[in-house]
């Protein structure tokens, strides 16, 4: 009989998921209730609000997908994609490929527009795709990659879009409560999210939200989504109707709402703007530090994400045995690289309570011990003075 | 800005979620590490080890899919159906129905075996389906129907799909640990249970457990499999895999898997056979109570689920009204009917937590207080003198 679990202590600043208050832990641990409990149906409607808020958006059909980003963001292909829809898919980096992945399994047509990894998405290459292919009906691109740190300009991706006509798909799996994410005044049409990044909840849910014209869409269809379990006018039946008519489609994870509920409150109760400044300011001092420590960012400073940031390895550091180091020695966390970058770079994290002077400081004197190197911690100090913990 | 969320006082005796233990709670709420953390991964590695022994099975790929109940079917019809796939679906209720519409949805082609709801499937009616369907490939059926509490007889459903050379879906989300479920005994393919049944844990992960039949018929797959999210293949890399090789697939619900653990590890303690004669003990007591208090079950005795006891609302009285008042004055919820026993039907779960004495007294005194009669409670005691609580 295995002991019960005791995790040990560790800051979390890789790609994910981030450190949790325990405040949000306090609420996930509270009781159980019934997903249909009338208590339980008023912090659905405010969790709701809260989402609203926090994705700047009026869409009615805002709610969290009860699973992963990955189902989030499945949730959005499969429901605006039918067999044959064309998607111009924009990838530079792991989730862009993935997009691309879901919509040829959902049938759809992609037609991918590659960018470097580790750079933006270059506007112009999506235009270019959309004249190339006036049949494209949907728009696909990822915000903030995860992979390699690059923020790309979802306004201006998304104009682009909605001037060829088209639906857009936008990933915010790492942005949103990190950057400035506005899906109203942007205009995009199926957005998803991760608990476990800025929004500072433990994984497990992907707030999603729809416009109108997505929902005209999907009413649309010939065909049935393919997935039932994800099938967004199924779920609504449940998340956005009143009273009598809620219908049960499948058992509400109950205490990951709880805390995704708790996670939001905190950071309405900052404020969007003043978690967006933080983020900035903590990615300003760990970049001085990192600086200052000789490591070199992946993504040019324009286009760069604050709160993950993809450095290269140094020449002759062995990454496996140096993380192990900074794990076992320091209890941190930072990450490794995926995909193309897989063994060249770390992904650090400034994400939600990870965006914090505490944390940004025990990252590079973790850094400056196992690397051998000084003078990390000397150059962020003072980029923090006028900061509050 | 809504207040931090306070849970009612509540004792669940709906038809999941059940009761978490405090334990339980704890647990959920340990501080989150990192999803590809060794510690996290041993803790994967337990909690595998004890799926297995829960659902008495040796399978190699046993692990909890990051979602509902749902989630976890869709993820054994996808995985085993492809376009024109014949799946025999008995159909004795909600769930049976659901099964039907993922194998459509996955392009496959159901054929319906239906029995009476309330019933068990009759073995002799999938054998002549079997016999009129040499094309079939798959059978899929629920153990244990939450929508009327009828419990079928896996075993010999199982022998005769595996007589006729078909793999078997299973549906355990509601029987898992109140009765027994024998993976390897019985010969089951592919099955599926959900955590806030008997499990005793939070809602929001689904137990799966694969044969190595199921996973030759993946191998030989001629198309994907149409979900990413659910596509075995892709994430056994992370949850089968060993050391090195453990590939990043998405970002697994740590909390929801501490809990999970912890949920195991009780019951594990506890002994399966010894929750299987708990759950009956239960039921025995909650049956003699329902019965003085004069409320008929909808299931015959030999085909009832101990952990879920639907019975037929009296006639002239108000189901919504009175479950209404059982929340509001007496803290107990209970469920409605579901499907074609809608507002006909109450379902009364003894799962998990709920299957002990203090409930089973605190539902029937409820229930003899809101339906002004008497005799419950003391009917039932007696078969509680010798339980411990």
């Amino acid at each position: 009989m295995p002991e019960s679990f005791a995790p040990p202590a560790r800051t979390l600043m890789g790609p994910g998921p981030s450190p949790v208050s325990p405040d949000v832990l306090a609420a996930l641990a509270r009781p159980t209730i019934g997903h249909l409990d009338p208590a339980f149906v008023d912090l659905m409607d405010e969790t709701k609000g809260l989402l609203q808020e926090t994705f700047l958006t009026q869409n009615r059909l805002t709610m969290p997908v009860s699973g992963p980003g990955t189902a989030g963001m499945e949730a959005c292909v499969d429901n605006l994609v039918e067999p044959g829809t064309t998607v111009v898919v924009c990838r530079n980096g792991v989730f862009g490929d993935r997009l691309r992945q879901m919509v040829e399994r959902a049938g759809g047509v992609a037609v991918v527009v590659d960018a470097e990894w580790g750079r933006a998405v270059p506007p112009e290459t999506l235009a270019d795709a959309l004249v190339e292919h006036p049949e494209a009906e949907v728009v696909a691109f990822v915000h903030a990659e995860t992979s390699t740190g690059a923020l790309s300009d979802a306004e201006t991706l998304a104009r682009i879009a909605r001037d060829h006509g088209c639906l857009v798909v936008a990933d915010t799996v790492t942005s949103l409560g990190g950057v400035p994410v506005r899906v109203d005044d942007w205009g995009l049409d199926a957005v998803y999210s991760g608990t476990q990044k800025c929004l500072a909840a433990p994984p497990g849910l992907s707030p999603v939200t729809f416009s109108d014209r997505a929902l005209e869409r999907m009413d649309a269809r010939e065909t049935p989504v393919q997935s039932w379990f994800l099938d967004v006018s199924l779920v609504a039946r449940y998340w956005n109707a009143d009273g009598a008519k809620r219908a049960y489609h499948h058992t509400a994870p109950v205490n990951m709402i709880y805390a995704l509920h708790e996670a939001l409150r905190r950071l309405q109760g900052e404020g969007l703007e003043a978690a967006w400044a933080r983020h900035r300011r903590m990615h300003r001092a760990l970049a001085a530090g990192l600086d200052a420590l000789g490591l070199a960012f992946v993504v040019p400073e324009a286009e760069r994400l604050p709160q993950l940031n993809a450095v290269w390895i140094p020449d002759g550091v062995d990454d496996a045995a140096t993380r192990r180091r900074l794990l076992d020695e320091h209890g941190l966390e930072i990450g490794g690289g995926l995909g193309d970058l897989a063994g060249r770079a770390w992904r650090i994290g400034l994400m939600g309570e990870g965006a914090r002077p505490g944390p940004v400081l025990a990252c590079l004197g973790a850094l400056e011990a196992v690397l051998d190197r000084s003078g990390g911690v000397e150059a962020a100090e003072p980029l923090l003075d006028a900061v509050a913990a």
